[in-house]
């Protein structure tokens, strides 16, 4: 299986690492046997036909340096667009950074990739916030497969769950906690008693939040999330602009003393059921499972026959979101192998 | 696909039912066609090769009669074992009562059938604790297939998740609660500070445990689901000889207070990782996911890439595990398809 990795950064490198570390049991197991013949990051492109040896090239990105660094096979400036078009694969792996306003670059990757018959995997939850319907109809026209594991819950299976594990039964609702930096702050204000600000710079200093967390605070994360839940388990053709989205930055220390005082907690709740999609602020017991703390993230199906069932895990992080991606790649493998 | 039934009580009614009203979305979606061409209780046997109709079996059984009084299809003390080699089927569902001292009469049924060559579906975790290693051996040996989701959790699908969602990683240790009337009474003590006895007699009342609670209280009913869970997800080829059991009744209420004081609280714990396989009252972080209320079930998995994933659900119940019972013959069919 002939891979082409567009974006190399800290879910594109231990997925490679594990494809290599993990040689022989995926063909043993799952008859799979990867190449990756192309990367591409910021610099350029890496391009190798039978294969790239990875040990040089993530020592060279250890330094800081690009893939098209290397004096034999890299190509400065090349762009993954034509990557995709001069490139032989079977799959593509989009994992450039998220960007919520046009979807770019990924937007255009993906489907470029799609149209030429690639199978996809994105990392990258932008694009398919702005156009999922769309994506998976191009890839039902093309007969390839367009999967997102690692975009909702990092490497917790949410999305596996609700398509793997509940055949014959319906999902009449999803709600969930998808983001875990708002969770750590409002985790932080309930425990510690601070104000939003001096959570927000906690989060930030333990590495849970960027510099600018507008993405997290205002919902839009939680949102875009929901989306791919929605158009994935639900079968509701919708995109961000059909979330009613209300983020964190309202929330006072004042209302979540007296959510404590009640036996409950303030949670920044995704949800979704027959009518409307929405991200808000929402109370929610202390003893129900979906109130987890810290990082967390945590999603309740709610079924038809087995009731409410809630997964629970980390929703980020680099080899996690790794652990998605190579899943997706065994799920690809097994479609083709039909 | 013609399927026989074993055992006619709170799981295998509705799992009928549920056949009957979706006919039409199990064939559309899944090219499912059952046709339940027998069916055993206590009385004998019903059987018709064209399909059984179940709305006159279901009213009958609900005036207390046994599938055998239909005067037309009926044949009273016909038993399991002779329906078993008498009539053609596919699947057969075996849904008798629980016996953990031998397994009877499931585990001669589940034998049988297999050694004829049927595709079995257990809801009855008691053979399966007794002799897993060399049923799953013995269904392999016959080119048929042994699903039993429903003996775990319910309708929550722990084995499904093990088993589907975490494909290319590695669980390393599994731990969980599965025990929904001990989980009961041990919340129960600890909310209403009672002492063990009267939370038993509550839970009684409300119907969480049977007249006799000895395999709940004792921690059976937990190790029969834990050597399940190590053998389909582990490869663990252990029985319930291998697994070191102590119930929950030396616990104290004193010992339960002293746990709340350290935001902790005791809970019965069924866990296996490389070495020990056992079941054992622990004391868990009040905020661990794992730290459920009321009759709920949850397990942790914890993988090498996704790290410590809880999945919580109800465990028990007539539909849910119905439910269940849908998967797994979703599931066969499409084994057989391929």
């Amino acid at each position: 299986m002939r891979i082409i990795v567009l974006g190399f950064g800290n879910v594109a490198q231990p997925f490679v690492k594990i494809l290599c570390e993990r040689e022989k049991e995926l063909s043993g197991n799952f008859g799979l046997k990867p190449r990756v013949v192309a990367v591409v990051d910021r610099g350029g492109a890496i391009v190798s036909s039978s294969g790239l040896n990875f040990t040089r090239i993530l020592e060279a990105k250890k330094l800081g340096k690009s893939v098209a660094a290397d004096t034999k096979l890299g190509r400065p400036r090349t762009t993954g667009m034509e990557i995709i078009e001069e490139v032989e694969a079977d799959v593509v792996v989009e994992a450039t950074p998220t960007n919520i306003v046009d979807g770019e670059p990924g937007l255009s990757f993906i489907k470029a990739a799609l149209k030429k018959k690639r199978n996809v995997i994105a990392t990258n939850k932008g694009p398919l916030a702005i156009a999922l319907p769309s994506l998976m109809e191009l890839a039902r026209y093309n007969g390839v497969c367009l999967r997102f594991s690692g975009t909702v819950g990092g490497g917790t299976p949410l999305l596996d769950l609700g398509k793997k594990c509940l055949l014959g039964d319906k999902i009449q609702s999803i709600k969930g906690i998808l983001n875990g930096t708002t969770n750590y702050i409002l985790a932080r204000m309930t425990e510690a008693r601070v104000q939003m600000d001096d959570a927000l710079k906690e989060a930030q200093a333990a590495g849970y939040a960027e510099a600018d967390p507008t993405y997290d605070v205002k919902g839009i994360d939680s949102a875009c999330k929901l989306v791919i839940l929605a158009n994935w388990l639900m079968d509701r053709r919708i995109t961000i602009k059909d979330v009613n989205i209300s983020g964190i930055t309202e929330v006072t220390l004042n209302e979540i003393v007296k959510a404590e005082e009640e036996k409950a907690a303030i949670k920044l709740i995704a949800s979704i059921n027959g009518g409307e999609a929405s991200v808000s602020p929402r109370l929610l017991p202390k003893n129900h499972p979906l109130c987890v703390g810290g990082t967390l993230n945590a999603v309740t199906f709610t079924t038809e026959f087995a009731g409410e069932i809630t997964l629970v895990g980390h929703g980020a992080g680099g080899v996690q979101t790794a652990g998605a991606v190579l899943r997706d790649l065994i799920d690809i493998k097994r479609e083709l192998s039909l």
